[in-house]
């Protein structure tokens, strides 16, 4: 965790700010400045050493819309770091108006997934980004290339890729580009929520329905896949997904009702039969705060979500009491959230604006 | 300025975060909570009373996309406080990939604007904000009574409004959603730039060159009408605007190239004839930020901008040494930016969540 990074739960907003920041003086060292070389521990990054001036890069990155082809669409108009980490649609809005096909996953605790996407097609947070940054119905770059060229003309990125990576003229790619994005999503992360404070001891942090619901996710049979600190599957290495079949009952209302076999999954990204609605286990962490559900987004609220994973998973028809017992738990897993401090992004040169045809309205 | 606003120059990015940190934490008296009822001095808000819970409310607002009729537009997406408090582009991008007419001018220092919009047309921040959240091509709702109806199913805004206007079961209405956006937008204040810092003696804070630059606006006649502390004009009674006429000499090759004379300015909103070509004069603060230029955001540089504008209102053709020097000026007019931290948005319940078809592509 960064100093610049400081906890707040979403319930008290500006209240704890004082006590979090004065929290984060006493408790941390100082900071290292973007202008050092100091650099992140080796294992906590995919290749390349990275330090707190590609964490800021980022962060910048994540939040810019000049990333997308038309300029509209950042990082974090689909994984939005202000909420849940994604954007509480069915599917995402990308450029031109199009629409994506699955839900956009949460960002938040991304960092401890050992594969990407939800069929699980990339191996690493940095190969994850690039997902979107080339699909024509996401960001709608014609490559990585594209990206890097865009950028290279924003004086303000060359100097903040020349720090982060300590390069000359080459600093600006595409490789580099996901690696700092990959930098500032490993800080993304989450502990310290209910649970977690539960667990290390404080038995009144989670109600007693909620310690029922914990109770059932174990004696019902959840917890053989959501499983883990996340909730997500045992810890595999870095490209070893944890894939679960679903709907493993398929004869029944909810998956006619929700469409929940019509995407085969992973079978789309390997072609594989044995890998036809296969698909990687999702977080717990903040799942009261993703809705809409599963990988089309077409299950509205938390309760019929639960529902419907006890009927086509453990073909169990839950009591309503049951139900509000787990979603009581699973809220205990919400946050808490680091205070994240808005980037500034550079300058474009006017040279280099996207420019758009005018059409009606006034300012 | 609130203790969760730190100053930092958007040119030392990370570097300077645990010093402002420190700063504040030296220079600043304990924080106003959000739960308290503290209120801010009556003269900054326009009418009822808003305190700190008003402006994180205002600020969440402020960057959540839901506030837009598909839930792909917030306040930011074209006034972008993470840059010059635009959106970089000629004109904006709103919902379902529509385009306004006219550039979107900074919300950096609008506190400061006796009128708001180009044309003047609204006298306040709250009366401004009103604005695009019913423009059919900015975020396209049909009346604020559809914002509200919206705002009204998450419970966390219900919460947020009611602390903010101490209100019973009526607290979330399009007018407290204004009002509170505004005392957000009122903390946007850029002060402490390279300029004022020479202002206020120190001879070093600006370049000879941009020197030169401050001494040419005057000796030329921009300052006739870029006067005052943020060059956009006298201060005058909120609601009162300080306009002049655009282009001024009408007949040389900038006006046709750039359609300058296209838009009658002021006129759109009165219909009243004087008001032909007439134009609220704009900031000059943060322009070296907010390419491209003029109300259609046809002129893409800002040196091209200054020759454009001594020729098309003072009819004089600058050297390029000049135009440099001006450029070199206006560029001292640069922040210090407040650094903000990211709003936490109140999460949708999911029978409310913003549904769409799907299309193509895969997360």
């Amino acid at each position: 965790m960064w100093p610049h990074i400081r906890h707040l739960t979403s319930c008290h907003l500006g209240a704890v700010f004082s006590f979090t920041v004065l929290g984060v003086l006493i408790a941390r060292p100082a900071v290292a400045q973007s202008t050092s070389r100091a650099v992140l521990p080796a294992s906590i990054h995919g290749g390349e050493a990275v330090g707190p001036a590609a964490i800021e890069l980022g962060k910048a990155l994540f939040f810019d819309p000049r990333l997308s082809a038309d300029g509209t669409i950042s990082c974090n108009s689909c994984h939005n770091v202000m909420g849940g980490g994604a954007d509480g649609r069915p599917v995402s809005a990308g450029v031109r108006g199009q629409h994506g096909q699955r839900s956009a996953p949460t960002v938040w605790n991304a960092a401890d997934l050992s594969v990407l996407f939800w069929d699980g097609r990339a191996a690493t947070l940095e190969e994850q980004a690039k997902g979107p940054l080339v699909n024509p119905v996401e960001m709608g770059n014609a490559d990585l290339g594209a990206v890097a060229a865009r950028l290279k003309r924003i004086p303000g990125y060359v100097a903040m890729f020349r720090q982060a990576f300590l390069h000359g003229g080459d600093a600006v790619t595409g490789d580099h580009a996901v690696q700092a994005i990959a930098a500032f999503e490993r800080t993304l992360v989450t502990r310290g929520s209910a649970y977690d404070r539960y667990v290390g001891g404080d038995k009144r942090a989670l109600s007693p329905e909620a310690q029922r619901g914990l109770a059932l996710v174990g004696s019902l049979g959840c917890t053989g896949c959501h499983s883990g600190s996340n909730f997500a599957g045992p810890k595999l290495p870095q490209g070893t997904g944890f894939y679960q079949r679903f709907p493993t009952y398929k004869d029944n209302a909810h998956v006619a009702k929700y469409h929940l076999a019509d995407d085969l999954g992973r079978y789309t990204a390997t072609k594989r039969d044995e890998d036809k609605h296969m698909w990687r286990v999702p977080t717990w962490r903040n799942v009261a705060l993703t809705a809409p559900y599963f990988h089309n987004g077409a299950v509205a609220t938390l309760e019929e979500a639960v529902r419907v994973m006890a009927k086509v998973q453990l073909n169990k028809d839950l009591k309503d009491d049951e139900t509000r017992a787990i979603v009581a738990f699973l809220g205990g897993l919400t946050g808490p959230f680091p205070a994240l401090t808005l980037p500034r992004l550079p300058a474009t040169p006017g040279a280099s604006v996207i420019r758009v045809s005018a059409g009606m309205g006034a300012h």
